[in-house]
C-alpha cells in the first residue's frame, strides 16, 4: 500500500485531531450540554468571519449556501451581477438563471482576477442591481479576487448587496466581513476548516438580514428566516450535521491555539513554497498575477496529457492532485493547501512532479523545484521569527 | 458524569464500529479506491430499498429530501394529496404550500394511522391529482402507516405518484419499493442506518423519474436530473457527505452480517419490550393501533410535567427520551429504538422511566415495567433461537 497524500483543494485531508473528536460519542443536539459546543462554534466562527452577526450553519456542501444566498436575498426578476472568472462564477451565474434572476456577468479570463473598475462601470450603466455574486478566492483558477476593493465598488457605485463565496478563502485570506462591507458571507467546511464535506456557513449583514423578508423565491429546507430564529438558541431549523459541528469547535480550537494570524502564514508560505518550486521547473502558474492561497494552478505543457500526468502521480507516488474543470479541463493541474498539510507535504508533492515530469520526458532539472521551494521555507521561517530559532539553536544550548 | 444513554428516536447512537470506520483516512470522492465504496453503498441500499432503482445521495438532512420530492416531482399549481398525521405530515404540507402545489389534506388524528380506504376517497372525488405524500412511519407520534394498502389505493384510484417519506422506516419495517409500487422512497442517515444527520437518501421509480422532465419549479442544489446523471459513475453533483457515505458503506456491511430480517426482528424486539413495559406501568401508548417500531410514544399523564420529566430522566439518571412536538408538546414522551441499542439499554430506559415517576408521586409498583419487559426478552428468544440456545447451555457442554 503506498501512502495517500492528498494535496486537492477540496476535499482536504482532516487532522487526526479532529478526526478523534467527531469519532467521540455525539450529544443530542438539544442537550443542555451540547449548547456550549454550538456557542463555541458560533462565537468562533464570528471571529473568523470578521462579524458580529451570526453565521448561520446548514446541513448541504457549499452549493448549498450559494443556493440559500441567491433564493434568499432576490426576488425572480431581479438584476444581479456575476463576477465570471472560473466554475464558482459560472455556478453563481447557473444558479441565478435557475431561480430567474437576471444576471449580467463581467466575464474575467480563467485565471485572472477581476477589476474592480469595470465591475464599477458595468454597476454605473445598469440601475437597480440588486446584488453582486462573486468568488473571493476561485478554487477552480487559484485567482484571489481582490475583495476589498470589490468592496468599494458595489457600495460607490450601487445600493446592491455584496454576496461572497469564501468557500476556499475564509481561513486562509483575512476576509473581515463587517470591516469590508461584505452582506453575505458564505464558506464550506472541506476547505480551511479541514474537515470533510457536508456543513456550510453563511453570516448576513444587517442590510441583507432585512432583504429577507421582501419574500420571492419559494424556499424551505434553505430558508434563513426561520435559521436566524433558531439558531442564536442553538436550534437548527432541520436535523445539523452533528458530527461535522462537534468538528468545527475542534478545527476553532486548534486555529486559536496556534492564531488566524498564523494560520493566513501558513497557508501563504504553503502556497509560496508550491509557486516557487513550480516556476523553477519552468512551469507558468495560471494565476500568477492575483494567486490565492487556498491552491495553485499550474499550466500543463501542451505536449503532455494531464490526465495521465495525474494518473501518474497518484498511482505510482500515492500523490492525488486535482485537474482542471470546465474550459481549463486537461489544461491545468491544482495543488491544494488547506487542511491537514505541513510545508513537507508540500515538498513531497513537488518532488513527485519532478519525478514524473522526467517519466514524461520533459527536460528539467530534478531537484530545481524542491530546492526552490526548500529556500522559501528557509527563508521564510528565518524572516518571520529569528529570535525564537537562535534561543532553539542546539549549538548554543551549552 | 453520568452515563450518556441516548434513546432518541433521531440523533441515534453511532456503534463504534461505524465512528472508526468514519474516523479513518477519507478518500478524495473521485478517486479511483473511493468507486468501489460508492458502488457498494449503492447496491446495498438498493437492497434495503427493495428497488432496482438508484438510490441517490445528497448532502443534506432527510428534510432536503423532502423537498428534492416536492420540488422535482410537481409542478406550481398541481394538486397534491398529504397525509397529515403528525409533524412530519404537516413538513410535507407546508412544502407543498411553500412551493405553489396544491395540497388537500387527508387529516389523521396523531396517534392514529390512515385508513386508505379514506384516502382512496379522496383520490376519487379529486380528478388529477399529481401525488400522494405520506410518511411510512409518523416519527411524531410512533405510527406506522399501512403503506401496502396504501400504494393499492393510490394505483387503484389515481394517476398520482406516491411519495414516501421513510425517515424512520426504512431498516426498520419492510418497504419494499418496487413490489409495493412506490414511486419515491426517501430516508436520512440518522436513523435506522446508525449514523450522525447530514446524509439523505431517494430512489424514484421509472414513473417518477419520468415526471422530472416535466419541469416546473427552480431547482438547483436539489436537482435530481443532475445526480441521476452523475451518480451512476460515482460522481454526486456537488461534493457529497463523504465521511458520511463511508458510514454508511460499514453500517450496511454490519447489517448485512446479520442480514435485513434480523434488523427488523431487532426493532420490533425492543419496540415490543418498551411498549409491553410502558403498559405494565399503567402508560398509555399514543399509538396503541399501530405502533411503529422505530420508536414508542407513551401518553404522559395528565398531571405531570413532560419536561421536568425529561430533565429528570436526563439529569438524573442520564437517560434522554425526546419530548412530543407541535400539538403533543407537553404530551408525550418518545423512547427510539434505532442505532447503538439493545435490549439491555430499553430495560435501563424502563428502569430509569419508573424511578423517575415514583419520584413525581405517581404510584406505580416498582419494577412491574421491567419485570414485562424481560418477559417479553425471554419469551422472545426461547420461541425464536432455541436449538441454538440449548446448543450453547454450558451445562450440557461436558
Amino acid at each position: 500500500m503506498r501512502k495517500y497524500r492528498l494535496l486537492t483543494p477540496g476535499p482536504v485531508p482532516v487532522p487526526e485531531r479532529i478526526r478523534r473528536a467527531m469519532a467521540g460519542t455525539l450529544l443530542h443536539h438539544r442537550a443542555p450540554d451540547f449548547l456550549p459546543v454550538f456557542h463555541e462554534v458560533r462565537v468562533g466562527l464570528q471571529r473568523v468571519f470578521g462579524t458580529e452577526r451570526q453565521v448561520l450553519l446548514l446541513a448541504s456542501s457549499g452549493t448549498g449556501a450559494m443556493e440559500a444566498a441567491v433564493t434568499n436575498l432576490t426576488r425572480p426578476g431581479d438584476t444581479a451581477v456575476v463576477v465570471r472568472a472560473g466554475k464558482f462564477g459560472d455556478r453563481w451565474f447557473e444558479l441565478c438563471r435557475a431561480y430567474g434572476v437576471e444576471a449580467l456577468s463581467v466575464d474575467v479570463e480563467w485565471g485572472r482576477a477581476v477589476d474592480p473598475d469595470e465591475l464599477a462601470a458595468v454597476l454605473r450603466a445598469k440601475r437597480g442591481v440588486r446584488a453582486v455574486f462573486a468568488q473571493a478566492s476561485e478554487t477552480s483558477t487559484g485567482v484571489l479576487h481582490p475583495m476589498e476593493p470589490v468592496a468599494r465598488a458595489v457600495a460607490d457605485n450601487s445600493e446592491a448587496l455584496l454576496v461572497v463565496d469564501g468557500i476556499s478563502a475564509v481561513g486562509v485570506h483575512p476576509l473581515p466581513m463587517d470591516a469590508w462591507g461584505i452582506d453575505a458571507l458564505l464558506s464550506g467546511s472541506q476547505k480551511s476548516w479541514q474537515l470533510p464535506p457536508g456543513l456550510a456557513m453563511i453570516a448576513l449583514s444587517e442590510r441583507a438580514e432585512a432583504a429577507l423578508e421582501r419574500g420571492g423565491h419559494a424556499r424551505y429546507y434553505f430558508d434563513l428566516r426561520k435559521e436566524l430564529r433558531g439558531q442564536p438558541t442553538g436550534a437548527t431549523a432541520y436535523s445539523p450535521a452533528l458530527a461535522l459541528i462537534v468538528g468545527l469547535a475542534e478545527s476553532l480550537r486548534m486555529l486559536f491555539e496556534d492564531g488566524l494570524e498564523r494560520s493566513y502564514a501558513r497557508h501563504a508560505e504553503l502556497a509560496e513554497m508550491t509557486r516557487d518550486g513550480v516556476r523553477a521547473l519552468g512551469m507558468a502558474l495560471l494565476a500568477a498575477s492575483a494567486p490565492s492561497n487556498a491552491c495553485t494552478a499550474v499550466r500543463v505543457p501542451r505536449q503532455l496529457d494531464a490526465g495521465k500526468l495525474l494518473s501518474q502521480l497518484r498511482d505510482h507516488h500515492g500523490v492525488t492532485l486535482a485537474g482542471g474543470q470546465g474550459q481549463l479541463s486537461g489544461k491545468i493541474l491544482r495543488i491544494g493547501h488547506m487542511g491537514d498539510l505541513d510545508t513537507y507535504d508540500m515538498l513531497a508533492g513537488l518532488a513527485a512532479l519532478e519525478l514524473t515530469l522526467l517519466d514524461f520526458g520533459v527536460p528539467i532539472e530534478l531537484g530545481a523545484g524542491v530546492h526552490s521551494a526548500l529556500n522559501r521555507m528557509r527563508v521564510g521561517v528565518s524572516a518571520s521569527a529569528p529570535q525564537e530559532t537562535e534561543g532553539r539553536n542546539p549549538w548554543r544550548a551549552s
